[in-house]
């Protein structure tokens, strides 16, 4: 056995294909054959053609797993438009009169050594984008044979030197088992991808091998424990095979309860509702049993494009959702860019803190004519369905009383045109601000419904960055001062009489599930993939107990104690 | 009337000194001439000699105006190390065969070029950035005259086309009465230095003059409202010198509170401490009456070295403060690092979002023997004044408990070397992080006093980066969630009988005096410049009436509703 880092959980069992490690051949550069304006067109064609590779790669990506990993390509986009990148390669060209590829390799090699040498994890990963992205270049450059991956055969297990973010993009996951790289660890943007798409990782065994992996060696791997065997007797075989079986039993198991009700042992019954990115996943949503769409995000609308889109582009989407959730509610977020999201046509400034910058509803209050256009294509789809409206990133009385003066002016504006909208419309807020849950009985008084955002109000309560590595353990939603936060919040609500949900990450942990009857929050909504796990989870919980196990939870003092406590627990309602 | 950009306060009267616009002179480069060798020599003789330089005027001007405005020289620092700028200037020279100075002189023009064309506000900083040190770099490879300002004549009111923040650093206020530039605007980083040297500064007139201003012009200004008058008439000039006057009685009549008690006109009684940020500010401080220092920064005495001070070192620091304020108390603020302040010596990873990263308290619990090596060094010092103990950015009883077994630890280890210190020593924590002012119940048990950190505490409730200019709108210290934050911080306090002190920029601000009377806060500390003027107001206050207006504005939705109130109350108060 062979114990590497378990990077991506899951067991696979196959024949290993190893992908081959491309090594650059560069021409010898002539100085005198060069002819500057052609290599300057072939330097900008290959740019071309990278550039739209990404693009397509960024877009086929994000449709498979959603929008959060698939920015790592803007990355990538980003160095192609690098002007101090793109400059030292220009100058190669141009000073030395070097061919195009050996300026980019250089300038590559150049770069990547530098930020190697500031011996920073950010600077390395940076240094591997350029990698990825340079090769990328160069392999268009030299017309380099793109290594392709069996896909008529057998499915297999792929074995690499390293894998880069556009590397494991390509991957159909049906054909891709599971996955062993020499270096690597949990954090790499691949491991990321990986457990993204699902495909077992296992990475870092290249100084554990007593000969290298050839193509054709039969390998098991459990991407949880980092368990990697070669060509292993057949007790292993055997082994593995049953915890293959076993996953897969389960998650049968787990589809047959997409049509149940999630309720209680003891009657006490939950709304499922599902998180969306993008129009593809309602499929999966549907599937699995959502009770509508608790969070229905629209940036991937805004996206990837050269201008806003217009009015009736927005309501033919909106449409379509609202009727195809046949009557269940769907929630539509208005636009929620800035922080990590950023749009090309509509450049904001770089800011120090862009979490705590100028993001959400701070932008389109702003630019309210982007507001209410989305607003009114909201309206005109509100006949199709049961429709409703929430404001991200909400932090005071005043803000949101604008916002619903903007929703009143779509109004106007369609009753002006004729155009039937209901009139009966529901709009709520994102609970995601500390500000907003202090003052959520001033803000119940305003608005339809809550939605907590529990990814966004933990960050701030705990003034932790849930993207920063280096604090990933602070990043803490059991925090007592969270507990109180929601209970500030659903408090408020319950005295207003109005509706609230939860739409964080924390609505997908089942260790939370008691937390939500002790609250009195019955209505969560998570991404569609965590919805059968979480009513499984619900259909074995006794509510009284669960309720007396969030009381003891809020008296305890540090967060620690209060996962361990749910952890106990929900031990004790396994099945 | 010229009517300019109002960029820092206050009156001035009294003749121009242009100061020339300096042209560089570069030398043809003569290829065949220059010795590769030679040329970098010179190169890094210019960077070294540059990098003393700013670190002399860095440490000069922390000195005269505190900690938070020198940084922009970090900025400068940086780019002298920048690998991308300086591999720019080392091409040029190793690959052109071009002189040093021109090779710096190209690197400039290209990157202020690329910058510029971004079109963007942060960029088009660094443009100004990257040309200020690359003059001074070209200034020294040149061997050009440094300009140097008229010290032994008249003081006089400084005439530029624009001014870098060296450039500024170098002024001599007692010399310099007022200060007007062509361009720039309130947000400048040579506004932002002016009003914190107390300079007053006119920008923005280049197209607003007739003709040019000579040196030897006679000039009156006021830079609260941008007024600029050349060559004034009588009538001008003696309006002028009444407001100085006026300006100058009103500063007089407040050095005489310094000796009076902060007590309301119906016996309300307030203690009222400093903030400080280096040794220097301790006369300055107890001249202007300072009962003690609430917060003294430490950051200051890991800053500008090769290493990390010594127990020694620092410990000679703290006894100096404890002995010089004579038994009032000193609050010795543990290190506080990360987010916006780095050392040289102990990088840290760069992040997304450092307000929100790893700082402050969370890095000395992982550098314990940091902490330990500070905590033993107070420890040390306790025996010569009132000392106490504050630890920043807690955000867990857990990391409290952490901190105070340090302190055991350090305690220890004097016992164990026979040293004596004050065993009864107080350890308080600062309230910034939401998390801890949401859980100061528990906190308080743990802990000898609180001291609220306004500004973090602001900036992490409302989600607004308080550097952020494009928000700035929306940093808002009087908005009901941030009142209510204090309130539960100061019921938290009272309830387990520990003492509370407010320390954030609000504490220095007169409107916020009924809040502190209402929430029952009778400790502030505050710059030692704000200290006088914050005595006045409160002298001037009624107790009793100012309750009554706190309890009215924690019923207001709205923070403007709520300044507004202040405001208006405030000027009932005046005399």
């Amino acid at each position: 056995m062979i114990q590497g880092i378990g990077a991506a959980a899951g067991v696979a069992l196959g024949k290993a294909f190893v992908l081959p490690h491309w090594e650059l051949d560069l021409p010898e550069s002539e100085k005198d054959a060069v002819d500057l304006a052609k290599e300057f067109e072939r330097l900008y064609e290959g740019i071309r053609t990278s550039k739209n590779e990404i693009e397509y790669i960024k877009n086929e990506f994000r449709e498979m797993v959603g929008d959060e990993e698939s920015h790592i390509f803007d990355a990538h986009l980003a160095i192609l438009e690098d002007p101090v990148f793109m400059s030292e390669i220009r100058g190669l060209i141009e000073r030395q009169y070097k061919a195009a590829e050996v300026a980019v390799k250089e300038a590559i090699d150049h770069f990547v050594s530098m930020f190697d040498l500031l011996d920073d994890e950010y600077m390395k990963e940076r240094a591997m984008d350029i990698k990825d992205v340079g090769n990328r270049l160069l392999k268009h450059l030299l017309g380099a044979p793109e290594v392709t991956l069996p896909s008529d055969t057998q499915p297999y297990i792929l074995v690499a030197k390293e894998l880069s973010p556009s590397q494991l993009a390509h991957l159909n996951p049906s054909h891709v088992l599971g996955i062993v790289t020499m270096s690597g660890g949990k954090t790499s943007h691949s491991a990321i991808m990986a457990r993204a798409i699902g495909i077992p990782l296992v990475s870092g065994v290249e100084n554990r091998l007593d000969r290298p992996i050839q193509t054709g060696d039969f390998l098991a791997l459990d991407g949880e424990e980092g368990c990697l065997y070669v060509n292993p007797e057949v007790p292993v075989i055997e082994r593995y095979q049953h915890l293959r079986s076993q996953q897969q039993k389960k998650k049968e198991q787990l589809q047959l309860l997409s049509s149940v009700d999630a309720v209680t042992k003891d009657g006490a019954k939950f709304r499922l509702a599902a998180n969306m990115n993008s129009l593809k996943e309602l499929d999966t949503a549907l599937q699995n049993g959502a009770d509508g769409v608790g969070l229905f995000r629209t940036e991937f609308l805004y996206m990837d494009r050269s201008a806003f889109p217009s009015e009736d582009e927005q309501y033919e989407v909106y449409r379509q959702v609202a009727e195809k959730t046949g009557g269940s509610p769907v929630v539509i977020r208005t636009l929620d860019i800035g922080g990590d999201k950023q749009l090309e046509y509509f450049p904001l400034a770089e800011e120090e803190n862009p979490v705590l910058g100028y993001r959400g509803i701070r932008i389109t209050l702003d630019q309210s004519e982007l507001l209410q256009t989305q607003l009114t294509a909201i309206l005109r789809a509100s006949t199709f369905g049961k429709v409703k409206i929430l404001y991200p990133m909400i932090s005071s009385v005043d803000e949101l009383k604008m916002a619903n003066e903007v929703l009143q002016l779509a109004k106007e504006d369609l009753d002006s045109r004729g155009v039937p909208y209901d009139a009966e419309i529901e709009a709520g807020i994102m609970i995601e601000v500390p500000a907003a849950a202090m003052i959520s009985d001033l803000l119940a008084e305003e608005c339809d419904f809550f939605s907590i955002g529990t990814n966004d109000l933990v960050q701030y309560v705990l003034a932790v960055d849930r993207m920063n590595e280096q604090i990933a353990q602070m990043y803490q939603p059991f925090h007592p001062a969270v507990l109180r936060m929601l209970r500030t919040t659903v408090d408020a609500a319950q005295g207003a009489g109005i509706p609230v949900s939860v739409c964080g990450e924390l609505a997908g942990d089942e260790r939370a599930i008691p937390l939500w009857l002790g609250l009195g929050v019955d209505q969560l909504s998570m991404s569609p993939l965590s919805l059968l796990r979480v009513k499984h989870r619900i259909l074995n919980t006794s509510a009284a107990e669960a309720r007396e196990e969030a009381q003891a939870c809020f008296r305890l003092r540090s967060s620690m104690d209060i996962e361990q406590r749910l952890s106990r627990f929900a031990a004790t309602q396994q099945v």
